[in-house]
């Protein structure tokens, strides 16, 4: 056995990322005979604390035809900063959204280099979004209220050509929720109750 | 003075929601008159840890025409639960989202409710977001990776009739950087570098 073919080995099945593609795969299948199971629901729940801070509670959701509990609560500060009269006792709410798309590349990033057996060692995504303020404090109304773009901006260090990391991080935008949410429109409503 | 008087002075001079309006009425006169300064980028970078886990880090963005560091370093743990053979070592990414949005809508109640002289005393809103896994799982094209529905239900307890109550609510969701994001298309470009 030559050192390439050791390297090989090590690439295409000693992969360890800690995602465990076989179930995921399996879950792909279970899911294709019984898609009721695929109904997902995600909920949470925000209390105002003073000002613009507010708490944001994470415990439980519902899928695969049932509750589900969180191993753990989890508590999301979010405040606006002292550039606007607040007291940055937590992130903004858009900083939040940039979290969770950092968070849902990166999660997809893993997950497809496992399954194509690319061993990685670090993997960093810089985001980035511009707004133009003058929307949400109504002085334009031609202004939009939420971002105007957003930049994703990897940087991988693993055991692959560049270009297979290209394929990876694609891969996983084309999968990604936050990716899709951000992208398209999603109805919401608002109520009163 | 009676009663009436005293209750009328209360909710038009005398709230305290912790939020400074005059000093956010003064940005907005300011940012009209230079609405260079109204252009802000927001910043966040996520590490991943292993397998679907990953640590989001904000510390800073720009404004006004300068850098500003928060008060603090956010970080957000995210992951995938053990439902999807992961380790829910943070909340989901698209649970972020939802913690995004509440924060921004509260926010706004807040903000719009001391501009109106609306004492509150209790806000919490009630979020949850469906969501098809046969999207991101790739088995059904049709099926949108993101959620197909959020819907946001306030309990707000204030010094304020019903339908004044509804209408800050629906004020904050005009003005909403995070409502706006989730509705509408926003261009997001993802590289490696």
């Amino acid at each position: 056995m030559n050192t390439t073919n050791v390297h090989t080995t090590t690439i295409t099945d000693g992969v360890d990322n800690g995602v465990d593609v076989p179930a995921l795969l399996a879950a792909r299948e279970a899911l294709s005979a019984a898609p009721e199971a695929a109904r997902f629901q995600w909920r949470a729940r925000t209390e105002w604390v003073n000002g613009t801070h507010s708490r944001t509670t994470v415990e439980d959701f519902s899928g695969l035809g049932t509750d589900h509990d969180h191993r753990q609560t989890f508590r999301f500060d979010a405040d606006h900063p002292e550039v606007f009269a607040s007291h940055d006792n937590g992130a903004t709410p858009v900083e939040l959204l940039l979290a969770g798309l950092g968070a849902c590349l990166t999660a997809g990033v893993a997950a497809v280099a496992t399954n194509r057996g690319v061993q990685l060692r670090s993997v960093t995504a810089h985001l980035d979004g511009d707004m133009d303020i003058q929307g949400i404090l109504g002085i334009d109304r031609d202004v939009r209220n939420g971002f105007s773009n957003i930049r994703v901006r990897y940087e991988i260090d693993a055991d692959a050509p560049r270009a297979d990391v290209e394929a990876i991080v694609a891969q996983s935008q084309k999968r990604s929720a936050v990716f899709d949410a951000l992208t398209n429109p999603t109805n919401v409503t608002v109520e009163v109750v």
